[in-house]
């Protein structure tokens, strides 16, 4: 990675060898002179920054604030008090709710500065904004977190959140070749985070590094910052998960994963074919029923509204599902739901690790379509923590990632694997 | 009751004998009646109103509006985009939040009017507001949905939202005398509900009714609207909770449990005690530390701009506990309510409904503090729906009520329950 990470940048600002200021216009000039292209900002004003910056550099107790330093940015669906939120829609371009996300106040409460807010679809689902794929301006960055994905690629910012109903954290990720994390479902606290199917709903976060994930994660979770210790992967149980989706996924995308396995087994890792227990049984239809259900009552505000303001895709698309969903079947789908969730608990104790694909291939072509979160829709579903690692490189010089996964509330743990994953590759 | 139900008020509009304008005209003079001593309201503006209600009068189409005569309220942690939300808090008292909550959007989607914000505690903790127990002014009406709970006793409104992390629908409901519905977690859509700690928040409803409460939630989960059908509680299978936290009910609040066994099982009903088969064990200590790890995070925008601003109730109280969890013990916690809500699962299959206490005692004296909690916490927490009946009269005739609960997912065999219950009393 040629830009700085947020580790660096504040160990720098500790060390007095940079100030917040520094870093916020090194960012901006990155802004400069890639943002024309990729255009990932729902809002950014650099003056505005630039005097928060300046402020910082003046805090008296610089001690007392562990990520001075940290620039990062927010899918336009985290609430921010003093910054327009507008959900990716025309509806809310001048909405400003009262209170900022509990994600964005836990990381200016530490000295992080927010830089600004970044694209996401019309309310996180799939009608996507201007953003392209640093990498190539030809494909998508993915979605919905495009902004925060393209952003972070593009070395704007250090670290960005972003959040995961289906796929929109770890797929973005993959695509535009950073590192992605979606963590057990509640971990980051969702307060402020707008609500699309808070049975899924997670917040999430795009970075540079592992260590940058674990770096805010620790942040949010009040302990103390520390490099991440990698596991190693010798004798590590590794299970890889192609899936009932598995021909959803390109020859290319498939090579990978294979290729993944046989390199981590030479590494001395047990690998096995992961047995979901039948916790993915039908999964997709019943995260897709149930996320309608619940989106079709998240939108009651645009639905009384603004309705005709949404796009076709919205209201056909998982609006239409919710409509389509009786309250029955959610009942049942609900109680599948819990049983697949205990299914994949018992599932890890034949693995440390599961490994599986983030994206059935590179971003597609074109921004008009997002790309598919299949791959992703079962750890979001089922509540378990997930990251994708820029390991691979795919047609085109397009990024592809290797999605690994851990039991629920393992989130430290899987860090420390994915350390040791990411570290045999070196 | 002699205030007219909201099932009553839409067979009367139905009916072309009454108007929307008609009805909140009642329902304004019940409260120029008894507000000034009751205090139920954050925001109610009379004028707009009895415009609104003019608007629905004229609608051409009242067909497609099943709850139209409906007049509702909202606690003050409910967003309006059309009235201040101020979360029970003067640094939020001129906040406006752009969206309405999906339970308000969705009742006015179908024909109801919101005539205003009832009064909450401090970001639904335990500071109190103004607001006196309708059935005497000199006891708290519960809380954190203190306002309403009072403004539905005192007939000033046909139903009323609130909100529960530990005890703060079913309580309130209970000290006022009315009906409490406490659905199971995520039922009623939570998007724009305030987050206190989102693992435990619940959307609930107040209301003077059963059948009341069963309208609002078909309204919520588009179900056509019907009276319930009460279920015989001859052969009904009804365990007894006393509780790990017995010993903090009142004699007078024991003896009202164990009374209603014995006509229950003079009625027909098979008694038993409700073995919870460890689902219980430790809660309260669980609840607290999840609750408060999670609170400490919601309340960021707060702790960053305005701490001095809080009550040191807020600030000692639950904010603190989530200061001093780290999160090590949250993750070893939330393992253990996913144990624990299987376990209550499971308790169900030898019970069709649990009868247990809605609160230790009447409604304490004074407003200060707005009561305990602590027979609530155990269905917020592992999210099993509960209901509270106004069926017993105490000392000073205060209201007393019987708490029912069901498993998980059974909230229309709740109401079917209930129904049979209240039947045998009558």
């Amino acid at each position: 990675m040629i830009y700085p990470t947020a580790s660096e940048a504040i160990a720098a600002i500790s060390a007095g060898t940079q100030t917040v200021e520094g870093t916020v216009r090194h960012l901006l000039e990155r802004h400069d002179a890639t943002d024309r292209t990729v255009q990932a900002w729902a809002h950014l004003d650099p003056d505005a920054a630039l005097t928060s910056a300046k402020t910082l550099d003046q805090r008296s107790n610089p001690a007392g604030l562990p990520a001075l330093g940290l620039v990062f940015a927010a899918k336009d669906n985290f609430d921010t008090h003093d910054m327009p939120t507008a959900y990716g829609s025309k509806i809310h371009a001048s909405s400003f709710p009262p209170r900022d996300a509990s994600a964005i106040a836990s990381l200016r409460l530490a000295g992080g500065l927010l830089l600004g807010k970044t694209t996401s679809t019309e309310f996180a689902h799939v009608y996507p904004g201007p953003t392209t794929n640093p990498h190539n301006a030809a494909h998508t960055p993915g979605g919905s977190s495009s902004g925060s994905a393209a952003a972070v690629a593009a070395g704007m910012v250090h670290v960005a959140f972003g959040s995961q109903t289906t796929g929109s954290v770890i797929r973005p990720a993959a695509y535009c070749g950073t590192v992605g994390y979606k963590a057990t479902h509640g971990h980051i606290n969702p307060s402020g985070m707008l609500a699309n199917a808070p049975s899924f709903d997670t917040a999430g976060l795009i970075a540079r590094s592992i260590d940058d994930v674990a770096l805010v994660h620790s942040v949010l979770m009040a302990r103390p910052i520390a490099p991440v210790t990698p596991v190693s992967v010798k004798g590590l149980r590794i299970a890889i998960a192609r899936t009932p989706w598995w021909k959803d996924a390109d020859d290319e995308a498939q090579a990978s994963l294979e290729q993944a396995a046989e390199h981590l087994a030479k590494a001395g890792a047990k690998l096995s074919d992961f047995d979901d227990l039948g916790a993915f049984d039908e999964l997709d239809t019943i995260s897709q029923r149930v996320s309608g259900f619940e989106f079709a009552r998240t939108m009651g505000h645009e639905r009384l509204y603004a309705m005709d303001q949404l796009s076709d895709d919205l209201r056909y698309g998982r609006m239409q599902t919710g409509f389509d969903t009786d309250y029955d079947q959610y009942l049942i789908d609900q109680q599948r739901l819990h049983h697949a969730r205990h299914a994949l608990d018992r599932a890890f104790s034949d693995a440390d690790v599961v490994i599986s694909l983030p994206a059935p291939g590179t971003a597609p072509e074109g921004i008009r379509r997002t790309g598919s979160p299949i791959f992703n829709m079962p750890w979001t579903s089922l509540h378990a923590p997930a990251m994708t690692l820029p390991l691979f490189t795919g047609a085109n010089a397009l990024p592809m990632g290797l999605q690994v996964s851990a039991k629920r509330h393992n989130d430290l743990e899987l860090f420390q694997m994915a350390a040791g994953i990411s570290a045999s590759y070196t």
